[in-house]
């Protein structure tokens, strides 16, 4: 439990929080939780921030509740009625999410049952993008859940995602909970099932879009995308519109997080007794350094389509992406 | 320690005993060591080649032993002369693999030379093909080693290769004990090397060539391959002429090994306490299945050259391939 916003930083950092929307979500409450206890609002949200460096959406949420703390306090002085307003930002923000995850899941099964009209959708997917990182039912795991509850699921394909094993701790429990038939996979294994004409579709999430439309995502999304052109299979973004940041210009501009090299040199699970410096066991020689990248970044010629809560991006241009953000700000303010 | 054959077999199986030279070698020792023991010599040399159906060059090493071991007994009627020329070919086999390592790396080196005539290679490879799996030092291992030797190794760049770790385990001790500037990676992290252009070369091993130039090697070396491709990076298949096997007419005629799913569904490292079916800790929930695919297999369009000790293909096509065959057998009984 993090009773403090720095507390919730390492949460961040270490990956006990994690996901896009849930960053938002955890960064906003952050700061609601930093104003209660009568913190440097400022100082924290900027901790928060950084604890992260390529999901926009952490940005996003953290500078909302810090906006509406701001806002209430040069008009009331009132500290206490500010901190009330950044959590109200906070329970808002959350709010809103669940009821994106809703509308994205029904704007991508439409997407799915357009390009893929048999049905019986085989869905690859990459890292874990469901109720665990969401106010709702998450992001691209939302859509294979609703193909699922409409019976249009044949079966999911669950990408394992090494380093950190997302794909095999938390999108299989999530697809085993919901009853999905779902097959877990190393990240070597895909190509072999695009290659046996096994996968329909490739459904991740995004830490970050840039405003040309190129997709960070966890490491390995990359070579999906690519996989799947090879293969002429479906590549398909899903993620709420807070995710495109117009700052970041292009691929190039994306800051992409390195991680300790311990997450590959040592195998980390529970109950396995600490040896090595990262806390787990070293599997590679000692001194053995290794390229860790958290993300990696999809061009825009790669995606099929963004789906997102205001609709559906197909092709993926600057101009698309540039007209969806504006329809939602105006979707905000009206 | 193996001291008959059905623990040879076992050791196969279990991957104590793999790669693909060393497994020829291996059986060739395993039906010497059977005759020597006054086994089954058919029996013995049927389990052996049925240990791992991927890997031609297990066949071959065990059919080599075997034949002698016929000849001989045919000749003289005397088992245990037998049993010497059983064991004779064994060693002859192992002093040739150390003999085809050395000549594959030679012409490695000269083709990487001509592809990147700069120098400062920058290799990119996948699983262990070094002196672990070889009678000398291995196959793409051992060209990348003749590159270091030679000053003209600016850096390996080494996939862990999921789901057993034999890049982590092996092929990142194998290239610290000889020095090189080595690096480890997730095989997803593979894809953010190619898009920032630091793969210079992808040099992999083989496990069986079918006849119009389709490479069977572990599985992650067929994503590596489209990457290659999409990239313009050369990817280089190094491997004994033994590997290509002209009774495999093509890509889809390769027998896939599909492994145990216990191996992505737990983690298995050293010193942990086992409390999973497959002797690791289950990761994944329980109940859930797993495709586990030993190998994979690449079309020889995506093969810029084949590698052997009888010299290069490239293009890689089947008329190409059936013209090394028959030079490596006149070179063989001339």
């Amino acid at each position: 439990m993090c009773t403090d916003a720095s507390a919730l930083v390492e949460a961040i950092r270490s990956l006990a929080v994690r996901g896009a929307p849930l960053l938002g979500i955890a960064g906003a409450y952050g700061v609601a939780l930093a104003a209660a206890r009568g913190f440097d609002v400022a100082e924290a949200a900027r901790a928060l921030e950084e604890a992260r460096p390529t999901a926009v959406n952490l940005s996003v949420g953290v500078r909302r509740a810090q906006d509406a703390h701001q806002a209430e306090l040069a008009r009331t002085g009132d500290p206490t009625a500010a901190a009330v307003a950044a959590l109200a930002a906070a329970r808002a923000l959350h709010q809103e999410d669940a009821e994106a995850s809703a509308r994205m899941a029904a704007h991508g099964l439409a997407l799915l049952d357009e390009l893929l009209p048999g049905g019986g959708h085989r869905v690859l997917t990459h890292c874990n993008s469901g109720s665990l990182v969401s106010g709702g039912e998450g992001t691209a795991f939302a859509v294979a859940l609703a193909a699922h509850r409409e019976g249009r699921l044949r079966r999911l394909w669950v990408d394992e995602t090494r380093p950190l094993l997302q794909g095999a701790r938390l999108t299989a429990y999530e697809a085993a909970r919901t009853g999905m038939a779902y097959t877990l996979l190393t990240d070597n294994a895909a190509g072999s099932l695009f290659a046996a004409g096994d996968v329909d579709a490739v459904l991740i999430g995004a830490d970050r879009i840039a405003a040309d439309g190129s997709v960070a995502n966890k490491v390995g999304s990359y070579p999906l995308a690519v996989l799947a052109r090879y293969h002429h299979v479906p590549f398909i973004v899903v993620a709420p519109v807070t995710t495109v940041d117009p700052g970041t210009p292009d691929g190039a501009s994306i800051e992409v997080e390195q991680r300790p090299g311990f997450e590959v040199t040592e195998v980390a699970a529970p109950h396995v007794p600490v040896t090595g410096a990262g806390g787990g066991i070293p599997v590679a020689p000692l001194g053995t350094q290794a390229y860790n990248p958290a993300f990696d970044v999809t061009p825009p010629e790669l995606v099929t389509a963004i789906v997102t809560e205001e609709g559906v991006v197909s092709p993926v241009t600057a101009e698309a992406l540039a007209e969806l953000c504006a329809r939602a700000r105006g979707a905000a303010l009206g």
